[in-house]
């Protein structure tokens, strides 16, 4: 269960940051399937790290080499074997990290879990693993283009910076700006919180934004596998998220219940809400109307400047981290809140097949 | 997998508001734990409708009866069934409400995904459910305090009076005032606001924290399983939820790497956090500081006054509820995050003890 | 894990012999199914106890009370919750054996796992927990039969009475008699073998075979998941159940490849095969033929006579059995085995309607 | 749940037999673990083509490539990912089949549940998948060899030459012949009568005995997950598997109580029982006495002769197999029960972990 998400359609991912690949098995694809494997590698490009000065400059060429499962360009119905191998890897490093605890940093927990880490390059808890879950992700954003269901995720904020209700957004815009921001304008001041912290040595967090349309009524298993819950799940399982709000989410606790009472029509067959406050979830069970939810990243706790920590027997020391890191998850955590959301959605679908005979 | 949650602690729930019974089978309890049965139904009193003005007038005993799995005082490690009669049920009250959807309700969500639903007192979308929830939950607490693990819920804001940083919490107070709200002055005015919204026939939202204290460090299975993850997805299927936040949790999306950066100290063995941003989880994995988190909730979307909706034909329709509800939920709901807290930190315990030979 | 069984159609059983009920969850049950909880009564009665003189005498009413989950005549999609209360209970019967290990009982090994035992009648370990696979199965078969597939099983060998291939098989025959076979001259024969051994304080085995007739092509999920290893895996949970032969089981292990070769004739789309060695699955999966399989019985291991054994401190004593038991377990496991492929076949039904979009 | 085994220790697993590679992810690996990855390999060449005449030409080097988990030599409770490429892929062999459907083959079930199907070789459902399981089985082995738990699998019947019950068995031998029989005798023996059948162009079957040796009373979860039931389904998902025997097996239906009786005696804290006929297990449970099971296999469904069967189209067509394949499988099969063995004690020790605080 724990390398494990999903009930039909299913990721199981292994792989350490500095081990000799990522990599995982997709179960529980639908057979028949029309893939396009180049389209899958431009969705996983998104993430790759080297990208900009923005992100971590490991220069990873992610290439996805798929194992399995897929025969004359159609899914099979079998399990999807995929590994990434693991190519700039500098080891060395991290060799200074060995026998030290870096603060607000994973290293303990793990330590006092397994009673032993890879600490190279944070090992399994850096999320290079990430990877393997774009990989299934972009597979399942195709399939979920068969039923006429689309997935966006964007920045909103980062640092200080936040995109106000009303900017103009252009989709295309997303995956062609460093910062993942779907309005010009504010990715570009994004961009520059980026460099400025750069420079100074420090790291900032910020707000991604999800998006399902075409979702239809229906999906989503209650009482403990409601959508919205499998969704906080997926979204709480990416390293560094630190928030999750569905729909207008903690904004409703402040309301009364007059002001969020929303008005439903009669359209085609369906609803359409007219402010959708709950995002497209109701009762844990799509509605038909879009679903949206938002997830905040703290930021990274790698700082390139002196920190004061301690070491495996409790000493003090103090460390200067030179491995390559990002100054700010948030742009590369956007493909990955995208690939989460797809294949929580399709998992979801796959699942409601089953709620008749 | 809908109706159970859990790895190895694990409970399955059953049972619509206004059908003969609610009730549940707690599985994977370890043997030969000491019960309390009288401490477990104290527990589940606690969010017992009708205890106050506040909440819904329905008058349920809620008495529940064991029916296995503990003999002789002690839990015997097979399955614990129990169930909890539903007493008082004016289904006649719900008859208006057959072939209506009622707004930011499930009703359509349901009829969508099953194609029929029992509409009386909302069925299984109930938050009446709830009750297997507190069940299991308090026997999990009653383990975990062998385990000097406790677990703390209490509610941080209703309406827009909130529980300022620095009141003076008495976990005392929390039980024996109306809102579930450790500090008595600050409770007394949450109660006049949800006196004030039923006056209006209106309702409120609000939030809830809950603290987890004792937990050793070690607890969570990467990558999907993570404590964060598991806590998050266990919250997020609470009727009403909607936002989640880790330890400090959304607040770290604007600050600065610098500014949490949290200083570690050595003591006993174990790890100290100044700041304890993270809420006692790094990674995914507990690191042993207190692990805290905050779950709001939207207000009740019955309102007492006429409400304009649509029927099963897409008609327009007026309704006027007559059924009993709560006005706030936030009150009830606090025993429901403590329980699913302690649900899910315990499967966790158990989880944890298989990562070693 | 350990009291669930299935993947979409779930059942979650509890209940110790001796204790307050027997009961269980089904969850994953189709919504909008009409069932009639009279049919389903009657199939419970047929392993109800006290029938005849071969089984056991404890006066069970069995009769099932369902919590959930069924609403005006149809299921609602959501878990049906229900319970079978422990009537004739004479727990002091059992008294003498607190302290004993029985022997080819359950006793020692139970203890050594849970460090304690609800030692009455059997506790957790007694076949009274059947009664919950076979109220899960019956509504399966209710399911089942809107498609088209019916679930036979039956008596084919009890001591060394066995039925002979060829003998007319009469299906309205296997309910109306006491051995559950469906040769009503065999059934005599087996009668007077059970009388036999119940006069001298003997017990006896036996095989019971399963049919499942009009399963379409398809269902199974390799590799692990296959329709026969699934079958065998309910089929062993069956107290007692020692042995497990798909189609011509190891019959096939003695003969040669073209003694086996198995000639296929295209009929309506389909296939049908001339001898139907495999048992109507291949690699896993069912190939539309008939489903057949047989699982052996041990003798029970409680004679009526003075027996030798050890206590818990290890000290020799010798018992003299005066509970109510079978003489022969196979008339009464008859049902369970016909439950557990009605609800592993429904389970694999819904299950392949995942494979595609 | 398809390609997955276990509720701990898992093995989920992909692969076609011509597609890139075969290979796998175990999870729940315990940490801290030495391992040796030649004692490894050493147990997955036993089951590798080409060793002999008696087995499939087809020459893979079978080299496993493991790709996480282990770190200096220890595991660290992460996922471990391995691949083991296919090599020897002669794909032209099979094109004659791609639109024909063999008898007594997986080709028409498998094609009539995903619509789709890679004919070469057999693809997923190829006992070419069966590689993953020996990685997996190897390494739970050396886990359980630090629990004293020893796993042995032999062969026991083929064709009609048996191993008799009294043969001096030298488990030695089981590896150092062909046939993986303990009996150097009965082991000339068989590997002649598979001689005689590939001569003939025909095929035989057999039977395969797994003993666990050391395995501590308290391990199977009751009642669906009992320790037989898990074995029982984890040896039926093998290829060709067709008989399930535990302990005595089918042999106790014929006996009378009395016979079947057996005698326990304390030994050392434990248990010892004379006969052992129940194999190890009672209740679902181990108690502490070896555990034994016996598989039957069927003969190779692929004869090198004329075959007459029908095509896609339903028409009459006759093939001549040219692959290369088993004439047995029974030798190949031996390390393969071995290892789903061994999968499936493992994870029954580390779930019993969780019966206690």
């Amino acid at each position: 269960m724990a390398n494990t998400i999903g009930s039909i359609f299913r990721l199981t991912s292994f792989g350490e940051s500095h081990g000799p690949a990522m990599g995982g098995i997709i179960d529980g694809m639908p057979a028949g399937i029309e893939v396009d494997l180049n389209e899958m590698q431009r969705v996983v490009d998104r993430r790759r790290p080297g990208q900009s000065q923005l992100v971590t400059q490991r220069a990873e060429a992610d290439q996805v080499e798929i194992l399995s499962g897929i025969f004359e360009g159609r899914t099979l119905g079998t399990p999807i074997g995929f590994v990434v191998r693991n190519m700039d890897v500098r080891s060395e490093d991290y060799g200074h990290l060995r026998d030290v605890y870096r603060p607000s940093h994973a290293d303990y927990s793990w330590q006092a879990k397994y009673g032993l880490r890879d600490h190279r390059g944070g090992g399994r808890a850096s999320a290079r693993e990430t990877v393997s879950r774009v990989v299934a992700g972009a597979l399942a954003m195709q399939v979920l283009e068969h039923l006429g269901i689309q997935v966006l995720a964007y920045t909103t904020q980062i640092g200080d910076v936040k995109l106000q209700p009303g900017s103009p957004l252009d989709w295309n815009q997303t995956w062609s700006n460093a910062v993942r921001c779907p309005d010009a304008t504010t990715a570009q001041r994004m961009a520059r919180a980026v460099d400025e912290a750069r420079a100074q040595g420090n790291t900032l967090g910020g707000m991604v934004c999800c998006a399902v349309m075409g979702v239809p009524a229906g999906l989503g298993e209650p009482v403990f596998n409601k959508l919205n819950a499998a969704l906080a799940g997926a979204m709480m399982s990416i390293p560094a998220a630190k928030s999750f709000d569905m729909g207008a989410g903690r904004m409703l606790a402040s309301m009364r219940g007059s002001e969020t009472l929303d008005t439903m029509h009669a359209v085609d067959g369906g609803l359409v809400y007219e402010h959708n406050y709950s995002g497209g979830i109701q009762g844990g069970i799509s509605n038909g109307n879009n679903i949206f939810m938002e997830i905040g990243f703290k930021p990274v706790a790698t700082l390139m400047r002196d920190i004061d920590t301690i070491d495996m027997q409790g000493n003090p020391v103090t460390i200067h981290p030179h491995g390559r890191h990002d100054v700010c998850v948030v742009p590369r955590a956007v493909p990955v809140v995208q690939a989460m959301a797809a294949m929580v959605v399709l998992d979801h679908y796959l699942l409601a097949k089953t709620n008749h005979l």
